[in-house]
């Protein structure tokens, strides 16, 4: 038996899967779905984000957004519900000449690596997005980048979960039960203990005092806003007074302003200042959602690492698995997430899942079906390097070598061994 | 038996009065307390407004300021509720050196009229009040402006109802009942009729489609947030960016920031726009206010009229009378209000009320006794003239003089019979 530490996306995620390999599962959390989840806007972009990370992290995104259109189907399929998911791509505006030069910068190194970008003037930035801001000079075009409703993510694994029988219980874990110098279970904050062969914690920035993991609460502050009719067609990003401000549309009209990174420990208040630099950002790079209603403002708290990595994998500690620290990539990678940890755990590469034929597990990005795992070494893949690089076909890089390698390699990048302390 | 339209801070206010008088009366409203006096301010500030507003507004201001210590007094009585009245004045502050030739011509006008008032240098400004940001370059202190928390106010009033036995119906009033010529009640959305010797409307701006009243919507969009300890000591005013500004304080250490206002008609959505230039302004007066938490916004829509000043009164319809078309200043001018149509129904001056004796009557501004009618044609007392200007006693200009005269006059300024067109 498994007990899952966490009822965000990353933890129910885990259990699904879990769940669906036939194997006994428990998830455990006061509120599922209420934590970082909940305040997350739900960009799958590792594309537009790389300028922000590191390699490895664009590694891990690339590989988790190749997973997301069956993840996505599979998911819609069992629970009933959708999910919001849209790959249309994300946009990189700049307004000044060093923004240009950033992105510019970005746009090679994304080339290099064979992952797909288009380079546009400010006029065609403005043909795909006519709301956004006469001072937009330039930008970056990610085609392949998508995004999703964590809310209705969450909401959909709680059904699927539901469905499957798999208990969800509400309640606080006060701690880990350790026995014989290997860890056996959770004791609740009524005191009952839960025993398992193996308990992953997925807590996020919970996951420091439970397992003494090296993750601190990255504040971030979101806002809602009601449109009547969508305002974007795709993501926006940019720069605006040195902070990155994005805006993600959704279906329903609603557009999803995010976010700050404030480093402040436990705290979760919505502030005057974070919400003013939002609104400020915001209406620099699209004026016109000066006239939107505000429907939702929420912090929430992201599990950052030293290292900007997460924390996936066994530790030290017979008995005790980490899933955490996804810092702002909780939702991108919590698909990839559960195949490392099934992989690690049984042995399933993630493959396809009785009950959802390829052409249910293909979503909009056109990949995802079986023979989709993830090239080896780098970005490339031999039979994409010579053909055109912005066919909107995103990271064919990925669609040649074996699923079971390439998900080992990733494993190495985000294993908590790195961090000795661990336990 | 009255039938009063509309539960808010004035309709209550008359309905309260009105019982106390001992005659009957009901009032109608489907949310009382929940439409512009939930979203107010509550700035009694007649003194600091007159620089937006005319002459005869001022003085329906600062009559009804003088009657604000004893209303207060006797309603907490018998409400048993607090109110968070405070007298310790509002600083309007300047940036720039138009700002202050604004506040300087302001200080004139006002030391013409005997009206309390002191010059501030910046410095002398943040000594008052050190959250202010150091770009203040001075301000004009009116002491004895006060404030009051509305929603405590309508609370209040609620509770001094019920304890009197006053019927509040919870219900829309689709239409007035007329019969020969004359209002004679109302009939409900639900098709119940109340018939009424005298119907008052104090609808706000639903006044406009019920009795045909030239009020139009003035929306106005308001932030509270929250606070550990207070930031200001007084009420702080300021031009940023060409709006007014205010920053209220609560003695709970909420901080109430308003208002925006716009003329959209019969909107209430809290938009990103309204919610920015509030954050934006706020901060220029006081950088602190970054730092606290958001606790509320609302929209309310306040009713505006041609000439800025209520309808106040009876009208040309036998059985109709007006409380409406407060604008800004229903809070403010609630108790004279009820003073004006008490004295025009039944001769009631507003004088003492038996059960609350003149210490119990006298608040923290240090008028509002029997004795302190205003006097009749001017601001200025012949006892006041050569005294100190700014001796912190406000208002002494209204001491003298009776009443009833006071009241004839004031009753004239703001008598519905100065639209033709109405009932």
């Amino acid at each position: 038996m498994d007990v899952i530490v966490g009822g965000g996306v990353v933890g129910l995620s885990l259990a699904w899967r879990t769940a669906r390999a036939g194997l006994a599962v428990t998830v455990v959390d006061p509120a599922p779905g209420s934590g970082a989840s909940h305040a997350a806007a739900g960009m799958l972009a590792p594309v537009s984000e790389v300028a922000y990370t590191e390699g490895p992290l664009l590694r891990l995104g690339v590989a988790s957004l190749s997973r997301w259109p069956a993840f996505a189907a599979e998911l819609a399929a069992e629970s009933g519900l959708e999910l919001d998911l849209r790959a249309d791509g994300t946009l990189d505006v700049a307004f000044g000449a060093d923004d240009l030069a950033v992105l510019d910068e970005l746009a090679t190194y994304m080339e290099k690596l064979d992952l797909p970008v288009e380079r546009l003037t400010g006029r065609q930035c403005r043909r795909l997005e006519p709301m956004l801001a006469p001072s937009v000079r330039g930008g970056l075009l990610a085609p392949g980048d998508a995004w999703v409703d964590p809310r209705r993510v969450t909401a959909a694994l709680l059904a699927a979960l539901e469905r499957l029988g798999v208990p969800v219980v509400r309640a606080r874990v006060r701690e880990l039960l350790r026995s014989g110098g290997r860890v056996a279970g959770v004791r609740l904050e009524d005191g009952g203990r839960l025993p398992a062969d193996r308990v992953v914690v997925a807590a996020g920035v919970s996951s420091a005092e439970l397992a003494g993991v090296p993750v601190r609460p990255v504040k971030g502050q979101i806002m809602r806003l009601r449109s009547p009719r969508p305002l974007l067609s795709r993501c926006v990003r940019g720069t605006v007074h040195g902070t990155p401000v994005y805006l993600v549309p959704r279906g329903d009209g609603e557009l999803v302003v995010g976010a700050t990174q404030e480093e402040l420990g436990f705290d979760t208040r919505v502030t005057a200042g974070g919400l003013y630099e939002l609104l400020r950002d915001a209406r620099e790079l699209v004026p016109g959602v000066t006239e939107l209603e505000l429907s939702d403002v929420v912090a929430g708290l992201r599990p950052g690492t030293p290292d900007n990595l997460p924390l996936i994998g066994p530790t030290g500690t017979p008995g005790l698995t980490l899933a955490t620290g996804h810092f702002r990539a909780g939702v991108l990678l919590a698909p990839l997430t559960a195949d490392l940890l099934m992989a690690e755990h049984v042995g399933d590469d993630g493959g396809p899942v009785e009950g959802a034929g390829p052409e249910e597990r293909a979503g909009p990005m056109g990949v995802g079906g079986p023979g989709d795992g993830g090239g080896p070494g780098d970005f490339r893949s031999p039979g994409d390097g010579g053909g055109p690089r912005n066919d909107r076909g995103p990271h064919k890089g990925l669609r040649d070598g074996g699923r079971r390698t390439e998900l080992r390699e990733l494993a190495v990048l985000c294993s908590p061994e790195r961090f000795r302390e661990i336990s």
